[in-house]
């Protein structure tokens, strides 16, 4: 059978294959900045102009030369005029006079001359026209200077960054008020297998409900792409075929999810490689779960065949595809791939892997003495229930034949 | 000054105060499956029957009674007749006789008397009705019992849970399609302060653009609120005062973001100690950035003055703000509360900090030799850009008066 002929391939060796012959389309379409959460940006964004505008004052107090304060003390103040009083959200028109000082409220533009503000704490009125300044202040001190937070011209925000809200309040302070992002790529997902009835059913005697197409849509819709469910297609290879054909015209990836049987393996693969160059290229990676994954592309689109056991489905999706959907492409390291491992913890209990394949393990996350322990979920890879009790899944790297209780294991978080 | 009256509460405290008064609601609303992703379920979700509803295989193979396989091994297999063969979704309506085996798919339904299944790997076929079993198997290997992922009556998913793919695929498989989940908080989002313009407007002298609605705004969304943008209101106690009492008929949650200056301040302290009681329950909290954040309730409804600078603004959002988002409660107890800061890294430069005060900190993560390293970025609390290049906050507890490189920090990811 042609499926023995693949050897299974590492979780990057297998994404290295897919980008080799992908084509993953860059469409742009312009936003609002209020919806721009969690969009990917399509091209760097300049900043037009300076952010703040003006040297502003982060205390209340007065604005000042500075030299006019050095060597200020409790014992012998600086004396200083009152040249006139700054106001919220306007023009500090006039130039400061050596000798003199502004009274300013935090936020308040600095008159021209003045390099920092004394802290109003620092000041003593001695009538309505001059202060004493008790401590000396620095150049610079108390103050964000002109263009502090965002230089006019410098890149605000680099094309591919996931827009957090964050970003959003940076875009809002450069004045960009709508946003060229990346088009979400669209995603069918597919379930097969004879066995598998919808789940607004009630399954008969052998049937079970789809699992797959409801976790598989949440995951794709969480990472940001357009989600299309195309329901349940049998062991029918013409059938999947015509689904398969029909949905490439639209869609920018294809997932189909496994029947567990060798049958419905057996018709995917067929299916899959009946589509079109290169297809198949690999039928297998070094993973657990998630072993029996199909990696193909068609004409350019990347086209899985994902294991039918829900937790096997949703540990492949998160390693093949999520990636595509935020970055638009795979980690080119391992080093990036792990970032999606944030979270180091302790595991609690022993676990045996195998040498040359990656595990992961679905853990639940608790606290003890500030410090986070994983806890292994055990159970077979055909149990979603395992997967809605774990807070994330540990990776054990294929250079290692287990950890023990104790050992530290990175993390993502489901 | 009645602000003056205020002791700097801790952040706990804090929640705790605004706990003791606020009612937030708890409305529900019913929503297909595949739009739930992110909502919090409004009640328990029972199972209504068992998941599998069969015992089921998990290997292609044959179906057997486990006791006519003891004792088999390679140079002495256990001879069985073959009875027939499963099909992937249909019933195995007949039951098992001794000394028989059923052919059967991985995902096949056991017939009745079967306790296990033996991979086909460990099977040889001697003619067409008969195998030799080459390895024992115990009862319950290689199979999922019937109800083994969901059973019947028991709570599948827990009320105020949020719904992540795989409770999708778990309300899938329990063949809940349509799911009544807790409805969003609204929540009104003003900027004060007479400096600020529109986001879409260019700057006067001495004017900034609205950063905070918009950053906000995304947080708020991101953790699942329905947020409104109110706009921006000068230092303008009647027109705040309308604003104010306009949006709390509508929304659950106020939140004012400062002008940064004291007379603004004073006026949002006014208009809200004015809307009802019991108002405003502290005045400054033991945060940095953050502490001069005005906590109130007004008549049940949670009424938030945030600090004007961006850093500050976010920051106490996400710790006074955003559990209510997401949980509708506060975390009750420090364990909890750290819950949200599930990443630890090491940090990279030494941190002062004061007694008594917490502190949190804008770092960047990168990887060294498999360690996770956190670089502080620092900056002034009104820098956004500060804030759109961290990936986390680091927290310093209040314990502590600082941390040294090479000190474990615990991190919320941004």
């Amino acid at each position: 059978m042609f499926l023995e002929l693949f050897r299974a391939l590492t979780v990057l060796e297998a994404c290295r294959e897919i980008a080799r012959h992908m084509i993953i389309p860059a469409r742009c379409k312009t936003v609002p900045l209020k919806e721009s959460l969690g969009c990917r940006l399509f091209e760097d964004v300049m900043a037009a102009d300076d952010v703040p505008g003006f040297n502003r004052s982060t205390m209340d107090g007065f604005a000042v030369r500075a030299k006019d304060t050095f060597g200020a003390s409790e014992s012998l103040p600086s004396y200083l005029d009152i040249a006139g009083e700054v106001f919220m959200g306007e023009d500090a028109a006039e130039a400061i006079d050596p000798g003199k000082a502004w009274r300013i409220p935090t936020g308040g533009m600095l008159p021209r001359g003045c390099d920092a503000v004394v802290m109003v704490e620092y000041t003593e009125e001695l009538d309505q026209s001059t202060i004493g300044v008790t401590r000396p202040v620095a150049p610079g001190e108390n103050i964000v200077r002109r263009g502090e937070d965002i230089a006019s011209g410098e890149v605000l925000i680099s094309r591919g960054r996931v827009i957090r809200p964050q970003e959003m309040g940076a875009l809002a302070a450069a004045g960009v008020t709508s946003v060229k992002v990346v088009e979400p790529l669209s995603i069918s997902i597919i379930s097969t297998g004879d066995e598998v009835v919808d789940a607004a059913k009630t399954p008969g005697p052998g049937q079970v409900r789809d699992i797959n197409s409801y976790s598989l849509y949440g995951m794709a819709a969480r990472a940001g792409a357009a989600p299309r469910l195309c329901g349940i297609i049998g062991d029918d290879y013409r059938r999947l075929k015509e689904t398969m054909e029909s949905e490439m015209t639209d869609s920018d990836v294809i997932i189909l999810s496994g029947g567990s049987s060798v049958g419905t393996r057996d018709v995917s693969a067929r299916v899959i490689q009946s589509l079109g160059d290169p297809g198949i290229l690999f039928h297998g990676i070094s993973v657990k779960p998630g072993k029996p994954t199909i990696g193909a592309v068609v004409k350019g689109k990347p086209v899985f065949g994902l294991p039918g056991h829900p937790v096997s489905a949703l540990v492949v999706f998160i390693l093949l595809v999520e990636p595509l959907i935020r970055l638009g492409r795979y980690p080119d390291s391992e080093e990036e791939f792990m970032k999606d491992f944030p979270v180091t913890a302790t595991i609690t209990r022993n676990l045996r892997s195998a040498a040359g394949r990656e595990d992961f393990v679905r853990v639940s996350l608790r606290q003890q003495d500030g410090k986070v322990l994983a806890d292994p979920i055990l159970g077979k890879s055909g149990l979603i229930a395992t997967m809605a009790n774990a807070d994330g899944i540990a990776r054990i790297p294929h250079s290692l034949e287990g950890v023990e209780a104790g050992d530290t294991v990175r993390i993502k978080l489901l």
